[in-house]
């Protein structure tokens, strides 16, 4: 009847094991379009200055600031007006006292001057300008690498790149971007009554969930999902697909990993590797499997429960973290990572005892409602907005008491 | 010296001119892979009952319960063992009393049985089965539909669709999803001194930053950013390519909206639409100008500022709700949505008097740290992680209270 669990492990330990698995990280350069969400591989210094000349910071008049120190509204020092750079356009006079240079925002100082008034602080007067203000040495001129310096550091390696850090980059210029390349994860549903969704159901079977489901979950994790096709609960059957999976830095498996009749993934990995956990005390997701190969590159296989609400659950709380670093996106400062929500409980609720149980609930006035399906139900899914991670020892979870939300939405 | 603004307006009234925008939404199919974080654009309805046939919950054997109501450990029920029936398996033969059938988990219930008997409570007996618990009737069996009934609504119209409902999808076989299609916004980026990053850096040019940082955002927002050319800061020339833009359901501008020698967008808006507002009273961020056009289909027109830092954060304030609201991901229940934040506040902070003052931040050891740089400053955007909203007549932030931060990141 098939294998016994190797040695139902702690939830922590089974984290830990994780936690110290290996990670090859490597680099690929991306377009700035294709950039986004994605994170930096190497440090980006400035390859210019900021600004990269000196410019006016308001629309105004570039003056020799000695020229105003007297202005005032009732005594406007007149000024000879030489020309008007606007923005793009080059200075063609450099400036001497007693005259000034219209300027917009954005447009280069013209040599010599040292100041701007705003167009405010001044008036016109026979094809002359009335400065009403003084202006200070340098103001509202924004000095050529006054924001940063060439070869000054901008972004760190690790910075997740968003649209902001986007901005950062189109400022120097960069084309090509150094990201870390995308993990590529190999998906493999096992089970004999499992069907792709091309093909007709008949009776004794089921569409396949999984491939689908962990799929996209792969993939909010910054991974590169591989669908493989459906392999049959078959010794033989799955150990060939294992082995031929090239070019990949992770296999996750759903299903064949019960200690029942059709366990044969536990019997391929004791062949094909070690087994490092064989069945963890959570509920759902106890069948829970992680092995490492000898073939393939030395890379982890992943095995999830069959059943769709005990495989996503285990990939949130097992597995996703690692998928996250391994994409490095757990490196990055990212404050919108923190999701985690407190909220009431709508109603007393009775865990599972012996195992630390994961309860899906879904969110309805602004509380927590557990969701009393078992891990077989689609209908969880399709009502869950997130989970809430009850310890093995507590017997009774109150109405009303703050539980952590654990979004199930975006990983 | 070009035209004054409009009407300085109150930030709310700008949100709440923003809201009253008609939205036309569209729908396409998609495929279920490429549906991840779309959003549902019908009710979908179970086209088959779930589970699709009644099935073993449990590795175990199938039995009639009444043969088992008397069963002991130390009284065992024995009975015939019929067959082996595995998941993905047909049931060749009915069962009667005396009889039981082996079943793995998921496999189809023979004909005649009415419960589940877990292998752990079974033992073997010269080919025989020895039972020694009794079964309730229907214990172990997930009956034919008794997840979800044919035609029972699964998901609603307006969910987002993330790796879970991709598993409530995938169950009932569905292979392509009716979808609200992406708005389709083009950017434009106007500016006399503004060049793409393919060109060579002159002096008084400066690299195209809004458009790629636009972009992005947009992107992040569930639009499609069509990302047009350059445009100089000429009425004609910003004119033709406002007219000849065509199908998409919003344009945004960056630049070309002080009021100053510069400022031609409010006069295109002039002639081809009206203009709703000119100038907000926030910093930064006044010159933001909002407009509808009387050509290209009364399309809405946002101007954004030109310098970055006023432009991005105009766009989360003011026109990412908008946006999301166009690709229908605000309707849709998502607890990542809510991203506020609340944090300490490192230093003592002066505000910006007279305007509501959005003021970037970076975070550090958990505290907000406030950025005191202009909004013309690339380092700024370097360094920051979010942004906190002070109203206009607050004086001062003192060091230590709770600010609550909308990160930039993620829009």
């Amino acid at each position: 009847m098939g294998q016994e669990f190797l040695n139902i492990m702690d939830p922590e330990d089974v984290k830990k094991i994780i936690e110290d698995i290996p990670i090859t990280k490597r680099v690929e350069n991306v377009s700035l379009e294709d950039s986004l969400r994605r994170v930096l591989a190497e440090d980006v210094h400035a390859t210019i200055n900021l600004p990269p000349f000196s410019r006016a910071a308001m629309d105004g008049y570039a003056v020799i600031a000695e020229d105003t120190f007297l202005a005032s509204e009732d005594d406007p020092v007149r000024l000879k007006l030489l020309e008007l750079v606007e923005a793009g356009d080059i200075p063609k006079k450099s400036l001497i006292r007693g005259f000034c240079t219209e300027v917009s925002t954005g447009a280069p100082i013209p040599e010599g001057a040292n100041g701007v008034v705003m167009v405010e602080f001044t008036n016109k007067s026979d094809g002359d300008i009335l400065i009403i203000e003084s202006s200070a040495i340098g103001q509202n001129i924004a000095k050529e690498g006054s924001d940063v310096m060439a070869g000054e550091l901008l972004l760190s390696e690790g910075s997740r790149i968003t649209p902001d850090k986007i901005g950062v980059l189109s400022a120097i210029g960069m084309i090509m971007v150094p990201v870390y390349r995308k993990p590529r994860v190999a998906i493999i549903s096992t089970g004999n009554e499992i069907i792709g969704h091309d093909e007709e159901l008949t009776y004794g079977k089921i569409y396949d969930i999984n491939s689908q489901t962990i799929s996209s979950a792969v993939r909010s994790c910054g991974c590169i999902p591989l669908q493989t096709e459906i392999v049959k609960d078959d010794y033989n059957a799955l150990k060939e697909k294992i082995t031929e999976i090239e070019d990949v830095d992770l296999i996750i498996t759903s299903g064949g990993t019960s200690a029942g009749t059709g366990d044969v993934l536990r019997e391929v990995l004791d062949d094909l590797g070690v087994v490092l956990v064989h069945g963890v005390a959570v509920k759902p997701g106890k069948p829970t499997i992680i092995g490492k190969l000898d073939v393939n590159d030395n890379i982890f296989l992943f095995g999830l429960p069959g059943y769709p609400v005990a495989a996503l659950m285990v990939f949130h709380v097992f597995f996703a973290p690692f998928l996250r670093k391994m994409a490095s996106i757990n490196t990055a400062v990212n404050l919108s990572d923190k999701k985690l929500l407190n909220m009431e409980l709508s109603r007393r609720y009775h865990p599972a005892r012996g195992r630390r149980h994961y309860v899906l609930v879904k969110v309805e006035d602004n509380k927590a409602v557990p969701i009393l399906k078992d891990s077989g139900a689609i209908t969880a899914l399709a009502k869950a907005d997130g989970f809430i991670e009850v310890p093995k020892n507590v017997e009774i979870l109150e109405k009303g008491m703050i539980v952590e939300v654990f979004p199930l939405g975006d990983l």
